[in-house]
C-alpha cells in the first residue's frame, strides 16, 4: 500500500524545526518553547499529520488493542457479549481484535501467537479449547467460564455467571410449575469449565427435595452426540420437565419434538440457559436462565484494564435470573 | 505492561552473533551463512523469541490487520457476516479489528482515525453514517451497500446484494400466494444506500401487473418512526400482503399483530429481507428475501485484498433468493 500521508519530516520542514523537535512535541518530552509547540501543532493540523501509533507503540509498549477470542461470533449470546465488550473498550480508547475459536484450536493458537506478536495489551477468552497457551504467556488475560490457579498466574482473572445457582433456579422454576419427572440434557466439553456447575446445581437442588433426575449426556464431539436428543425423545413419555444446559440444545430439542405428538409446555416444559435476544428488544421464546452478557462483558473489560496496570484482580461471579418464555407454563 | 520476553539482544548473545545479523535472519536479508542461520534459529527457538510484528510493520508497512465497521454486531445478520469475514481473513493470515458504528457516528470516526493511525492494511464498512471520511483517506476500502464515484476513488469498491431483484421477488412471491392488497413498510436511512432498491424493485414489479402499493415509510431517526407500525395496524383491514424492508421490522410488525385479531399468514402474509438464522441450523421463522452473508463477507475480503495489492476491483452484486417461513402460505 502506498500513501501520500504527510511524514514527520514534512511537519518539521513546514514548522521550520528539526525532526527531533517534532518528535519531542509528539511524545511530550521537555525541550521546546511554547512558540515552537504552537508552530509544530499548526504544521500538524495544516498538513493533516497523524502520529503513527504503531511507531509509538514501540516506545510506549501499548497498541491500545485488546484481543477477544470467542467460540463463535455467529451466536446471539456471543455477539451480544462482543457488542458490549467493544462498547466498553471504546469508552476507554481501546480497539477490539476479534477471533472465533470454535472447532478450530489451531486457529486459536494462531490468533494467540499473532496477538502476542502484535503486542495487544491484553486478551479475553471464552474458550473451550486448551487454555494452557494463554496462561504460559505473560499477557494479562481474563478468562470467561474457566478457572485455574491464580496463585500461580497473577496476570489472569476469571469471570463466570453463577452457573451453580442457575441450575438450582431451573429446578425450582420447573417444580413450581408442577413438573415432577425431570431430566437434564447436556454435552460435555473436552476441557472442563464452570458451565458444568449448571448440572450440579440442578441435581443438588433436586436431591434436597428427593427428586430423581434422568441424565442425558455425552461428550460434545462424540458420534453419540447426534443421537443424544433422540434418546430423550425415546423416553419422552417418562418426562414432564427438562433442563437443557444451553438455549441452543433447547431449540434443537423443540425442533425434534415438532415431529412427535408431544406439546410444549402442556406435556413437557423446557428451561434453557443463556437468554439471548433474537433481535434487539425481541427475546428468544425459550424459558431460560438468563446470563447478563452486558455485565459479563463490562466486568471482563474492567478486570482486564486493572490487570494491565499490573494489579491483581479478584474473580467475579455474575448473578443469573429466570426469564419466562413460551416453553414453561405461566404461573397464576 | 512489563514482560520477560526475550529480546533480539538475548538472541544475539545466545547465538554469539551481532544484533544486525539476527535482524538480517528475521527479515530474510542476505549476508549470513547457513551455519549462522541455524545458530540464530536454534537461539530463537530455545529462548522462545518471537519477532515483534509491530516493529516489522514499520518496515513492511503492513500490520496484517483489517478493520471492519458494522452497525451492530449484536444483530444476527451482521454477526453471521462478521463470522465469515474473520474466517476468510484468517485463511489469508489477517486479523480483524471490529467496531460497531450504529447510532454513533462519533465512535465511527474515532475508529477510522484509530484504524488509520494503527495502519491497518484496509477497511470494510457496512455503515449508514457519512461515508466521506472513508473515501478521503487513502486506505483501501470496501463498502457494503453504499455506492459512489469509483472514477474518483480508485482505492474503493462496493459490494451489495441484489436489492432491486429482491424487491421484485418479494412482489412475485406474495402474488403467487394470492395476496392482492399489498403494502411496503420501511424506514429511510439518513444517508441513501442501495437498500432503497428493495422498495423500488417491489414497486416496479407491481407496476408491471398494474397493482397499487400502499407505502408506509418515515425517516429512521424521526419521532414518527415509533408510530410507523401503528399506522400499518390501523389500515390492516385493507392489506393482505406486506413487504418489510428488513426482517427486524417484520418481527416488530408480527409482535404488534399479536395484539389484534389478525392471523399471519391466513389474514395477512409478510415477507422480510435479510434471512438470518436464530442459531446455527435454525432459521428465523419469517418468510424472507435471503441475502448471503457468507458470499458478501468472502467477496468483501477478496476485493479488499486485491485493492491492497494496488489493483482496481469491479463492484460486485450478490444474488438473493426467497426463503419460505411461517409468514407466507405454503404453495401447493
Amino acid at each position: 500500500m502506498t500513501t501520500n500521508l504527510p511524514s514527520i519530516k514534512d511537519v518539521a520542514k513546514y514548522a521550520n524545526v528539526s525532526i527531533a523537535t517534532v518528535s519531542r512535541v509528539i511524545n511530550n518530552k521537555p525541550g521546546f518553547s511554547q512558540a515552537t509547540l504552537e508552530r509544530v501543532q499548526l504544521a500538524m493540523e495544516t498538513l493533516g499529520y497523524q502520529p503513527n501509533k504503531v511507531a509509538q507503540a514501540l516506545k510506549n509498549n501499548s497498541t491500545h488493542m485488546v484481543a477477544l477470542s470467542i467460540p463463535f461470533i455467529w451466536h446471539p449470546f456471543f455477539s451480544e457479549f462482543a457488542f458490549y465488550f467493544e462498547k466498553r473498550l471504546d469508552a476507554y480508547g481501546y480497539s477490539m481484535l476479534l477471533s472465533n475459536n470454535q472447532s478450530d484450536s489451531v486457529s486459536e493458537l494462531k490468533f494467540l501467537k499473532m496477538a502476542k506478536e502484535n503486542k495487544v495489551d491484553g486478551m479475553v477468552g471464552i474458550t473451550y479449547n486448551d487454555i494452557e497457551p494463554y496462561l504460559s504467556s505473560k499477557i494479562p488475560f481474563v478468562s470467561i467460564d474457566r478457572y485455574f490457579d491464580t496463585q500461580k498466574y497473577d496476570h489472569v482473572a476469571t469471570i463466570t455467571s453463577d452457573n451453580f445457582h442457575g441450575g438450582k433456579i431451573a429446578f425450582d422454576e420447573l417444580s413450581k410449575r408442577s413438573a415432577k419427572k425431570l431430566a437434564y440434557v447436556g454435552k460435555i466439553a473436552p476441557f472442563p469449565n464452570n458451565t458444568t456447575e449448571r448440572k450440579r446445581g440442578f441435581i443438588e437442588e433436586a436431591k434436597k427435595y428427593d427428586v430423581d433426575i434422568q441424565i442425558y449426556e455425552c461428550p460434545e464431539d462424540s458420534l453419540e452426540s447426534q443421537y443424544l436428543l433422540d434418546r430423550v425423545i425415546t423416553n419422552i413419555e417418562s418426562i414432564d420437565g427438562i433442563f437443557c444446559v444451553n438455549d441452543e440444545i433447547a431449540y434443537q430439542l423443540i425442533d425434534k419434538l415438532k415431529g412427535t405428538s408431544i406439546v410444549v409446555p402442556e406435556d413437557v416444559q423446557i428451561v434453557g440457559f443463556d437468554g439471548f435476544n433474537i433481535l434487539e428488544g425481541i427475546p428468544s421464546p425459550i424459558s431460560t436462565i438468563k446470563q447478563s452478557a452486558k455485565m459479563l462483558a463490562f466486568t471482563a473489560v474492567d478486570s482486564l484494564l486493572t490487570l494491565m496496570q499490573g494489579e491483581q484482580v479478584d474473580d467475579v461471579i455474575i448473578p443469573v435470573s429466570f426469564r419466562q418464555g413460551d416453553t414453561t407454563r405461566t404461573l397464576n
